[in-house]
């Protein structure tokens, strides 16, 4: 066989899908201790109640799950998803679509507004995934100034005028990687700034329910007066991640393109996981697995607080009040990509935070994840990140 | 609330994504003896065999099921799918990486492939979706000419060379919708000149194993010494379509591109409907359960056959081995929407061949399923069919 030669699209073009891979293939390691992904707990995911339910709708209602269904979801999830949606964010919500996770949001969002060369506005640091997404379809990435807080209102409005973007990418609660959460005034002020210069905003909020203390704030769909927020959940961080299933809500609109777009895509959601998920609901298990979950975060996070706490002067962090992320800042002279080689050799890894910021940069800042180490972990872990720092220091 | 406008991507100028839908819609009500789907028959779904294997791999290793899997797929399954792939189509298979449906596989495709005024080669007629997802990739779709064995290789090689195409995709077994199966030197043709052209084939393959009468035939793939030919497959129509599982196999570097382009579309696909599939594979439950669908589905093609052999003289239809469509030409004035729109109100459905049709054009043609109705239906459908014609004639 002679070595075929491809031509491959432009959208690839500088996309190498790679670099926190590489780390991803050295974690997988035995006896890592890793700080360097997003997933949950392992006592988090409810196999026993999903085994359950499988059972039961696939006895109920077999025929309709294996079968082909509509792209614009399962019947009876489309009806609880909606009410779910509705209840949570306690405001009308015109229209839902079902999803293969929220990624999948992203990617039909994207598909649905997005023209290469188009402006999309993102905090910085942001979410990896979602940008790769963007960025395949070759979407030009602005970054937005935080604060503290996260988006600076002034900034984003200037960029608004200055760019002319379709889309604001936000995270406003317990932000990934940077663990902000974005004030209820500034919520507002992006949805007005949305209609004002009608950019549609995606609100993505998966980390919405994982808060371990402090008062939940409103969300900015719910201070939507205009219709250009589309609210993207998912409900992988609190049942599971493997089950793929998230969501897209808003203006009907939009939700009927993504659902054009869908229907190339992959057809519909498989139907049993949407049938599982909509069982959680109707069901009404949340309320219960979510304080189960928090419950044992809250005290991961909070340990893992304390530990860096114990670290020299010089390395600052931010200090969530949920989420899964803590983000750190080494002294400026340090880089993380040189202490994660150290640290892996020692079993410990997590993520530079270059790979988060648009443009790079930002070598001496990490990502920190707590969810999905136990206690014993946390403290071993952080014992040697600490060690570490201070040998460089 | 003001009326929001969007300004939505330039690829979905020109996609309605309606046509077929609005049908679908119209056979939804009840009583309605549709011909109208490509959906396998309520029999052949197993749904208790789905339900013990949940059980079963949720009991043995439900928190991996439950966790975020790699995009390259199920370790478990991504070992048995290679296995059955090179059983399968007895040759050398590189690589291969499952899917959301094989759907999701000429999504992928056309993302690692695809820029803006590409041209793709089709057969004419061609299954719907796919062309859809095509034309979002803002491809131009260039038909190749067709006889009664499919693709006219003088045709194909004249439009390669004309044309430069990226990509030709093809059903080559029991097409949709056509139910025509490209003979085996026809095969070994394409797959010389996707090699001599640097051309990549799209082989989309998800109806070889209903097969229910004459000899299999080799792949496309299988002739493929040059590494051009991706072969797509599905257990859409051999276990469920509602579990969205399916793959695609061939040269690394495409598989490569086609993962990295899957990790921002839907990260992985569900770890739970991989989990299930690998279960069918290694319990070796395929093919009893195929044998079964092939007994049944072929009693229903042949009595549909059987049905046309009384339409009246000038009606044409092909007489396909297997697959799931029969495809039909009334005589030149006819026009299949008006019949369509007088069997509706008779309850009978059936799709107007136009719409698969690149261009549209052919309005005397119509597509014919048989899997999914019973034999009682197929008789009176048919009977209704037959003397709505009649009064035409």
């Amino acid at each position: 066989m002679s070595n075929p030669e491809f031509q491959f699209a432009h959208r690839f073009d500088g996309i190498s899908g790679s670099a926190i891979r590489e780390i991803f293939k050295v974690i997988a390691q035995p006896g890592m201790i890793s700080f360097a992904g997003g997933n949950p707990a392992p006592e988090a995911l409810p196999e026993d109640v999903v085994s359950e339910i499988a059972v039961d709708v696939l006895a109920k209602n077999g025929k309709a799950i294996l079968q082909y269904g509509a792209t614009e979801g399962y019947p009876s999830f489309v009806e609880s998803l909606a009410g779910y949606v509705r209840e949570q964010l306690k405001c009308d919500i015109p229209a839902v679509l079902p999803v293969t996770g929220s990624t999948q949001a992203m990617d039909l969002l994207c598909k649905a507004l997005i023209d290469p060369g188009d402006v999309i506005l993102v905090e910085n640091p942001s979410f990896l995934g979602n940008m790769q997404c963007m960025k395949l379809y070759q979407a030009e990435l602005v970054p937005v100034e935080s604060d503290g807080q996260g988006m600076v209102m002034e900034d984003l409005e200037e960029k608004i005028r200055r760019y002319h973007p379709k889309l604001l990418y936000t995270i406003p609660t317990f932000q990934n990687p940077s663990g902000k959460t974005l004030p209820a005034d500034r919520r507002q002020k992006v949805a007005e700034l949305a209609g004002k210069y009608r950019m549609v905003v995606a609100e993505d909020d998966p980390y919405r329910d994982l808060r371990y203390e402090g008062t939940p704030l409103p969300s900015i769909k719910s201070f939507d007066r205009d219709g250009y927020v589309m609210f993207l959940g998912s409900f992988s961080k609190i049942i599971s991640p493997g089950l793929r299933v998230g969501f897209i809500a808003g203006e009907p609109d939009i939700i009927r393109k993504c659902t054009v777009g869908k229907q190339s895509t992959d057809v519909h959601t498989s139907n049993l996981n949407q049938a599982i998920v909509d069982q959680f609901i109707r069901r009404n298990l949340l309320p219960d697995h979510i304080r189960r979950i928090c419950a044992d975060y809250g005290k991961k996070m909070k340990f893992m607080l304390a530990k860096l706490a114990e670290f020299p002067e010089g390395v600052r962090y931010t200090k969530p009040e949920g989420g899964l992320f803590i983000w750190g800042e080494l002294p400026e002279q340090m880089n993380a990509k040189e202490l994660l080689a150290d640290a892996i050799e020692k079993k410990v890894a997590f993520v530079p935070g270059t790979h988060f910021c648009v443009g790079g940069g930002h070598e001496n800042t990490f990502r920190l994840n707590f969810s999905n180490s136990s206690m014993e972990q946390i403290e071993t872990g952080m014992n040697v990140l600490n060690a570490l720092i201070r040998e460089k220091m």
